[in-house]
C-alpha cells in the first residue's frame, strides 16, 4: 500500500509559498504491536502551522525539516494491532498532511474516538476541536465576560472567532466581530448571530477601524479576543475600558514578515488591561469540560460554523496558503476521502 | 498666615517645564469644625505626577488647572477641630504642593496618623508609604515570583524598584536592577543587594542590552517589573522565559512625547506571557498587609532606601523635572521645615 505525504522541505524568507512544501509518495510498513492504521478523511489547516515553519524561538518546536507537515487529522481506523481500536472506528489525532498515518496508539491521548452520528465527522476539527477549545479557553479563562459586557473578536468567521463570539452572546455578552469583506460580515451577524460585525477592509488606518468600534461599542471593549494582531489589535486597544481583558491567541498579521510593533502599549497602563497569550495545548485540564459543552451546543444546533473544504491532498499547500490570506470562510479543511 | 503653594498653570506640549507650575501665597482661613490644620515636613515627588499633567484619558482625572498640584505629604498636625487630632501628631495624606494643609479629616483616610519614632517620618512617602506598597502589589501579587525565579525590575534605585528588588531576595528570587549610571548600579548592588543591575547608559540599543541580561539572568527571566517601558522593557521581552510576568507599573520613557511603541508584542504570544497593568490606589484592600511587612523590615534595617531631599517648596518644580530625567537617586522628596 502505498501514503501521500507533504513535507516542509524549506523555510520561508518572508511571505510562505507553495515551494516550501512538497508531494512524496511513500510505501505503508506493516503495523507493528499497539499500532493502528488510520485512514484520513479530513485535515486541518490552522494559522499555529505558519509560526511552526519558522526556525523561530516559538512556542514550539519548529516543524523539522524533510518530515511529514503536522496537523490535526480525523478518519476511520483500517486496520488495528490494538485492543481499543478495530477498523470502522472514527477517530481523531495529529496524523499530519498524509493520506494514511500509522498511529502508536499505547501513548495515551494520541488517539480519540469520536461519536460521527451525533455531530459530523469534521467538526471534531473545528468547534468541537482544538479551535473550539481555543476559543472556550482564551474567552471563560482569559477573558471572564460577566453579562452586559462587550468582547470583540477579530477573524470573527473563522474556526476559533466564530466560536468566541457565540459564547459570548450566550453568555450575555455584547459580542462585536471583525472579518474580512462584506459576505464573511453578512455572516457573522446573521447567521452566527454577533451584534455587530466589521469589515476592516474599509477602514485603511487604526483610525478609522477605532471609530467604527466605538459606534458598534458604544460602552466600550470590555474583552477582545485577538487572533490577527497589528493594526486591528491597535484599534481595539483605544477602546478598551479599563480592566480590559486581551487574550492573545494569534498574530497571524506578523507572521510572514518582520514583527508588527504595538502602537500604545501604554494603554496597558494606563486602562490597567491584562494582555495575555495562551497556546491551548497547554492547558489539557479543560479539554473535556470544554469539549462536552461544544459537542452538545454543536449537536442542539445552537453552535453554528462554517467550513472551507479544499479537495485532496496535493491542494493542502495552496489552500493553507489561501488562509494565511483570509480567502477560507469558516474552518480551512482538506477533504481525503 | 500665609501658606505657599504650587499650582499647575499650563500643560505640557512635549517635555513639561518649570513655566507649567506657578509659586503663589495664599491666606490660610480659619478652621471649620472637622478640620485640621496640617505643616508639612516633606513633599514626594513621584513620576505618575507627569502622566496627571496631561489632558489625555488616563488612569486618573487630569490634575486641573490654576489648583494646588496633587501629591502625597507627611507633617505634624498643628491646629485640630476634629477630636481624632491634636496638635503635634505625625500625619499622611495627600496634601499637594503646599507648606500648610486644611484637612477635612471627616473624610475616613485621607489623613493617617503615622509613628515617626520608629520610623522616619520620611519614610512613608517611601518604602512605607505609595512606592513601597506599589512595590509590594506589583510583585507579590502580579508577578509572584517563586524561590528561584529570577526578577527584573527597571529604574532599580529608585523609590519602587529598590523596594521590588529587595522583596524578591526576601523571597528567595534573583533580583536584576536596570539604573542608569555605574553610581547607581554600585548602590543596587553593594547597598540593596540586588544579584546584579544593569546601567542602561551602556547600551544604546536593545540588541546590547538584551544581552547584557542575558548574562545576568542566565536561566532567563520570569517576572518583570516595568518603570520605564521603551527599549529597556523591548530588551527585557526578548529575555522572558515561558509564562513570564510583567507588571507594567510606569513608562516614564513615554510621558514626555509621543507613545513608544512595543517592538515586539507577539512575544506575549509566543512565551505565553502576562502583561498587567496597575495603579495602587484601586487596590486599598492590600495596604494595610503591605504597610505592616514594610515597616517592619524598614525598623529592622533589612529594607534600606535612599532619598534624594530638594529644600523649600520654590525647588519642588525643577526636582521634580530633575526627577523626570533620572537625576534623581532614589526616593525624590521636597523638605519643606
Amino acid at each position: 500500500m502505498t501514503n501521500r505525504q507533504i513535507l516542509l522541505v524549506s523555510r520561508p524568507q518572508g511571505e510562505a509559498s507553495v515551494d516550501n512544501f512538497k508531494l512524496v509518495e511513500t510505501p505503508l510498513p506493516l503495523l507493528a504491536d499497539g499500532q493502528v492504521l488510520v485512514r484520513h478523511h479530513y485535515l486541518s489547516l490552522d494559522p499555529y502551522m505558519r509560526m511552526r515553519m519558522n526556525d523561530a524561538k516559538s512556542y514550539a518546536a519548529p516543524q523539522p525539516l524533510n518530515q511529514v507537515m503536522i496537523g490535526g487529522t480525523v478518519g476511520v481506523v483500517v486496520e488495528s494491532k490494538h485492543a481499543g481500536y478495530k477498523p470502522g472506528d472514527t477517530v481523531r489525532g495529529m496524523g499530519g498532511w498524509q493520506e494514511y498515518a500509522i498511529v502508536d496508539a499505547t501513548q495515551r491521548g494520541v488517539l480519540q474516538k469520536v461519536d460521527a452520528q451525533r455531530i459530523p465527522l469534521s467538526a471534531y476539527l473545528g468547534a468541537v476541536g482544538m479551535p473550539g477549545v481555543t476559543a472556550w479557553y482564551g474567552l471563560l479563562k482569559l477573558i471572564q465576560p460577566q453579562p452586559g459586557q462587550t468582547v470583540v473578536v477579530s477573524a470573527a468567521s473563522g474556526a476559533v472567532g466564530s466560536v468566541v463570539g457565540q459564547l459570548a452572546r450566550l453568555r450575555g455578552c455584547r459580542a462585536i466581530g471583525i472579518a474580512g469583506g462584506p459576505d464573511k460580515c453578512h455572516y457573522v451577524t446573521s447567521e452566527l448571530g454577533f451584534d455587530a460585525c466589521i469589515d476592516y477592509k474599509q477602514h485603511p488606518d487604526e483610525a478609522s477601524l477605532a471609530a467604527a468600534l466605538k459606534e458598534a461599542a458604544p460602552d466600550g471593549i470590555d474583552g477582545c479576543f485577538e487572533n490577527v494582531g497589528g493594526m486591528v489589535l491597535d484599534a481595539v486597544m483605544l477602546q478598551m475600558n479599563a480592566f480590559g481583558r486581551i487574550a492573545l491567541c494569534g498574530m497571524i498579521s506578523g507572521y510572514d514578515s518582520r514583527p508588527i510593533p504595538m502602537a500604545r502599549p501604554q494603554l496597558i497602563l494606563t486602562q490597567r488591561m491584562r494582555v495575555e497569550g495562551f497556546i491551548i495545548s497547554e492547558h489539557m485540564e479543560v479539554w473535556p469540560e470544554a469539549l462536552q459543552e461544544l459537542g452538545e451546543l454543536v449537536a442542539a444546533g445552537r453552535l453554528k460554523y462554517r467550513e472551507s473544504v479544499a479537495q485532496g491532498l496535493e491542494n493542502a499547500p495552496q489552500a493553507f496558503l489561501g488562509m494565511l490570506k483570509g480567502r477560507n470562510f469558516g474552518k480551512q479543511l482538506v477533504k481525503l476521502v
